[in-house]
């Protein structure tokens, strides 16, 4: 017994370090793919193609100087065309990759990933197929100058190494056992696969932001459906062991395994804590925006859009790469554009022109660049969200929040300026301070916010915001923002971009960390009352085999007589079979064998005996038990139905799925607040 | 019903406030006075008696020449007697508060929150005078040079702060209501009564530590026992509050919430990771060594130390001062011995001599001096622990790492130094950089991994130790670290210190994140046969109220009929009291007035109805339903007992406790695993 224990979890450390490894090894060869097409955009290494900017310019003092990194022409109308047409390339490849060889790799995937999770199956979603589809279109798409992130992608493909190393293992070794004698719902090797996904899903976002912690919590923040310190351990686990291999590889050669670092050496001041305020309230706003109208986009895009996702893709491209160009932060690489605007302006080093705030078109110029990036952005997200393209919503949207935040950093900083000598600042900081006000933190924040106010997400948010930086100091500012941006997406958001997309498409997701609110309605609404149900006796092999064929219930209660229903336990289909096919291979069946479901005599050979499969305690509640108790039954214990009774006789089986669909009956049709119902 | 959720909410917000600015309040209070009394110690401030040090040398230029600060005598050994007089007294007033005005006080006090977070209750445990007393014990146990900790004990007056502050406000608000309806075991009070308990326990950790995002983990991993959403975002918030609150009141006067800030300039290195695992198994050792001999001393403690509890405590005191006084490190407060342990040597500033290692005699000296802490520190620990006083062992912890990593790291340091032209280093660092190792970062990481090692946390102690420094760069080590002490504790340990405890007082506690093992025992064998039900029909006043005298039972299942005992519902024992107190307001109750439990006519005027207060669907279960099962049941869903049928009719009952006491019979009496049995 301790030898079975020992062995499986040296099982689980074992796919947990090969999940890992391969996760993080992905992760690199995707930054180093990534970064690369990027830069062709705008220009060639002329000594060797193959290099992207910055090792191009490895060792020149100025990268702005770089003499071996040269643009595709002198004429500047040649270049745009270039950098339109390259993103039409990257695009185009990424779409059709996607649509032709796996439809599942578009998109971001978390919301699919929570139901995969939370129990349901989605076959395909995490084949090998999907993996290497959604992990060569990421680069593409993200290259491609689309509005895109890779974090969601990210944990998709991380989920997919996940499952297809796990099922490797778990094949070979099928520890599925006394499930039946203990009428335990799940098996211990179903369980281990699913730990597996959760700990893939912290890996791929830890491996995304360089962030192991942030990993963690996001796989329990988000994914994991049920919180054991277990599962914790498992994806602490895996996202050290890739975010360890993505250090070795060091893909940026800077020895990070983020893209930037930002030190902040001044620390913040209580009278800047209404500005921070205004962060969380932009941030709170932009997710609900977003949020409703890329719903919007999404259901216009089902509807009308069906057959043309490849131009789709190619005309978002387009237009994206034709305004982008003009404007600085949205023409560059995202998280290269982040990291200047989280830099602090220093006298020493020569600063983006950013900080070159001298005279006053110089300040409009910024603050109009930085206001229409974020406005840009928004809108760009709103429609490419969702195109048939790997794409993940993260990183576009703290990008906005950055530009946002540096904008009203610069516009505080100038208020500060002008009246330094108010008794407000001066209690703060020192009266002839220019520096201050950090416009760099409040970008910074303003990332925050944003990823918080698309995710819903807070202490993730703050944990990965720290992680990136190190901002020890910021940790209150960071906490107070997304605190109040959750506060604002309590009272007027409905839920996170990815619960938001499972309600949409209708995807089977029992949210276990809600509160369901069922009005009181009991059991009694929601089950099923025609049950198929076995006798205990009296039923030949003719009516099982038929039933077999004709119908397709996956676990049956076995009641002793139809005229006294008295519940004896519970069958799954697998395990009818299972016993068929056992005793076909032992005697001779005939179509009017008889089939006993609770006998003592074991062996008799004109019996097919059932008895020792079926779950003899399976899970019943009364008549009259609330809803909400059955629904906590069924993501707590997680058995397949559950069975209703009254004076220990059968009176109906109920289940997920007759819940979800009592639910949306309850909200959707009783108490008509369907305000979506118009676009759909 | 929507202004009800609103005022609900608004409710909580209040009280959670409420309770998060009286947390940060006394924090930052026991702060000065901790650090005054601290300092009282080797000699006083000569300008204003009222300041300690840092107060009394603030502006002087070194802190070692402050002139201002005398000590009390030029004579060494009248200092070294005030030393240890000082130490004493502090001791003694601390003990005798804690055992005159509240037992409970003393100790960590962790242990007992878990129990009642899941449920139980131990009255007292939370109340006015173990606040007061836990809050004025405090500092005057840390000051006294005892290696205790704040930590547990802030856990402790926090959760107390929070009990009786949302006591006050749901007082006056009772919204118990629809509860019997619905069958609902848990009211929405009591829920949000353990929400707010849980928060308080964040926001503990939150300020001892100054590290917010350290509290919420903490209160995930180590005190909820069931993870929702909302109990985390309600930790996240009342955290914040309090943090924010200390940083307000800014109690060092340097602005920041922690004790010391430490930055590390400098990467880690490939090579030092077999260092960093040494750390980690230094963790693990230390983790199973000291809550082993700390059981061990509890036990004798309890058999012969109970009557003389002041005596005891002042042996330990003047035993630590006598000792203490010699060693650097254990001589000086815990927290500021650490701010020296963490610390890069840098050329510019003056040291502490820990970093003066030119000649073999100071690398002795500081070495020995390093050892002898550690293991000083680790018998005291093991003594002290447990005493009556308000006790933690999270720092005390911490420095015994810092003291063992900081001497490792000297030695590394000085390997390389020897070997600096190795081929091993050449590939890490450059040759003649004397900066290589840092043996700053190695006491940080045993800190980290002795913590880890005596809690069994992982990621609460990543984030801890994250949030105490600000070493971004440090994240993968400490992972590295706190993950081989985890797999060490989970192989050869026994749990954390917490469960230890627990388990050894006999606490009843059911752990919700393990697996429990039954070995495949079902609901029979651990139920109780002889249950005590109610008929549907035919009982009079005179029996029930000779029941409701006569037993304690606190739930009671309602049959049919002795006979033939169908399952009608439950009713609690003060459900009966209230039905018979409104019953005797309305009309004449006489001795033989029948009882009714399940009946439709409401309101005829000679019988008692109870039908309205029963539960119709109570949670049941079949016999041969696996323990396992009922045990997630009743953490999962919370019922007080759970009923046992078959066909309908009622077998038995089991409660939480009967699970426990049949889990105590399998492992101790029937495996006879019971090794701490001769100890006791």
């Amino acid at each position: 017994f301790k030898w079975l224990n020992l062995y499986r979890s040296l099982q689980t450390y074992v796919i947990l370090t090969a999940v890992g490894i391969t996760i993080g090894f992905v992760a690199a060869s995707l930054n180093i793919v990534t970064e690369y097409l990027s830069n062709i955009r705008t220009g060639y290494c002329s000594s060797h193609f193959y290099l992207n900017k910055s090792f191009c310019c490895w060792g020149e003092l100025e990268e702005s100087k770089c003499s071996n990194w040269v643009e595709y022409s002198q004429f500047a109308p040649l270049n745009y065309t270039m950098f339109i047409l390259i993103s039409l390339v990257l695009s185009f490849t990424a779409s059709s990759l996607v649509l032709n060889y796996a439809p599942f790799a578009a998109g971001s995937g978390i919301s699919e990933i929570k139901c995969i999770v939370s129990g349901f199956t989605l076959s395909g979603f995490l084949s090998t197929w999907t993996f290497l589809m959604k992990s060569i279109g990421l680069p593409l798409a993200i290259a491609s100058g689309l509005s895109v992130g890779k974090e969601g992608p990210s944990v998709h493909y991380a989920v997919c190494v996940g499952s297809i190393i796990s099922k490797l293992f778990l094949q070979g070794f099928p520890n599925k056992q006394k499930d039946n004698t203990t009428g335990k719902s799940r098996t211990s090797s179903s369980l281990t696969f699913k730990n597996i996904l959760v700990a893939s899903s912290a890996a791929g976002v830890a491996v995304a932001f360089g962030s192991p912690m942030g990993g963690v919590l996001f796989s329990i923040e988000e994914i994991s459906n049920m919180f054991k310190l277990s599962t914790m351990w498992e994806s602490y686990y895996c996202s050290l062991v890739a975010v360890f291999v993505l250090k070795l590889m060091n893909p940026f050669r800077t020895g990070q395994v983020v893209m930037f670092e930002v030190t902040y050496d001044r620390d913040w001041h209580f009278f800047e804590i209404p500005f921070f305020i205004i962060l969380g309230v932009f941030g709170g706003i932009y997710g609900i925006i977003i949020s409703k109208y890329n719903i919007k986009m999404v259901s216009f895009r089902k509807k009308f859009l069906g057959e043309h996702a490849l131009k789709e893709v190619l005309i978002l491209a387009g237009i994206t790469s034709i305004i982008s160009y003009f404007n600085d932060f949205l023409k560059m690489d995202m998280t290269e554009g982040m990291q200047i605007l989280y830099e602090e302006c220093s006298d020493i080093f020569e600063n983006h022109k950013i900080c070159h705030l001298a005279n006053n078109y110089q300040i409009f110029n910024t603050l109009l660049t930085l206001a229409l990036a974020t406005l840009i952005r928004m809108i760009l997200i709103v429609f490419t969200y969702g195109c048939k393209v790997p794409a993940g919503i993260f990183v576009p949207s703290m990008a906005c929040g950055a530009t946002f935040g540096r904008a009203l950093g610069i516009l505080v900083q100038l208020w500060h300026k002008h009246n330094s000598s108010s008794k407000l600042f001066t209690t703060g900081c020192l009266a002839d301070d220019t520096k201050c006000i950090t416009p760099g933190t409040y970008a910074f924040l303003g990332a925050a916010s944003a990823l918080s106010g698309i995710t819903h997400l807070t202490v993730t948010v703050v944990v990965i915001m720290f992680e990136l930086t190190g901002a020890l100091k910021y940790i209150i500012p960071t906490m107070i923002t997304v605190a109040v941006t959750k506060i604002i997406n309590d009272n007027y958001g409905k839920g996170g971009i990815a619960d938001q997309m499972i309600e949409f498409n209708g995807l089977p997701f029992i949210d276990p960390h809600e509160d369901h609110d069922f009005f009181d309605h009991v059991v009694d609404d929601a089950m099923t009352l025609k049950t198929v149900s076995l006798l205990e006796k009296g039923l030949t092999y003719k009516q099982i085999s038929v039933f077999i064929a004709d119908t397709n219930f996956q676990t049956l209660p076995i009641i002793e007589s139809l005229q006294k229903p008295i519940i004896k336990g519970i069958i799954g289909r697998d395990e009818l079979i299972t016993v068929i096919q056992k005793n076909q291979l032992l005697k001779n069946i005939e179509l009017d064998t008889p089939c006993h479901f609770s006998s003592t005599d074991s062996d008799s050979m004109d019996v097919i005996n059932f008895t020792n499969y079926i779950n003899p305690a399976p899970i019943t509640v009364k008549l009259g038990t609330p809803l909400e108790t059955v629904l906590d039954l069924f993501h707590k214990l997680g058995p397949k139905c559950i069975l209703i009774e009254q004076d220990g006789l059968l009176k109906g089986v109920i289940t997920r799925k007759d819940i979800l669909r009592y639910e949306y009956y309850l909200h959707n049709v009783v108490s008509g607040h369907n305000e979506d119902s118009e676009v759909l």
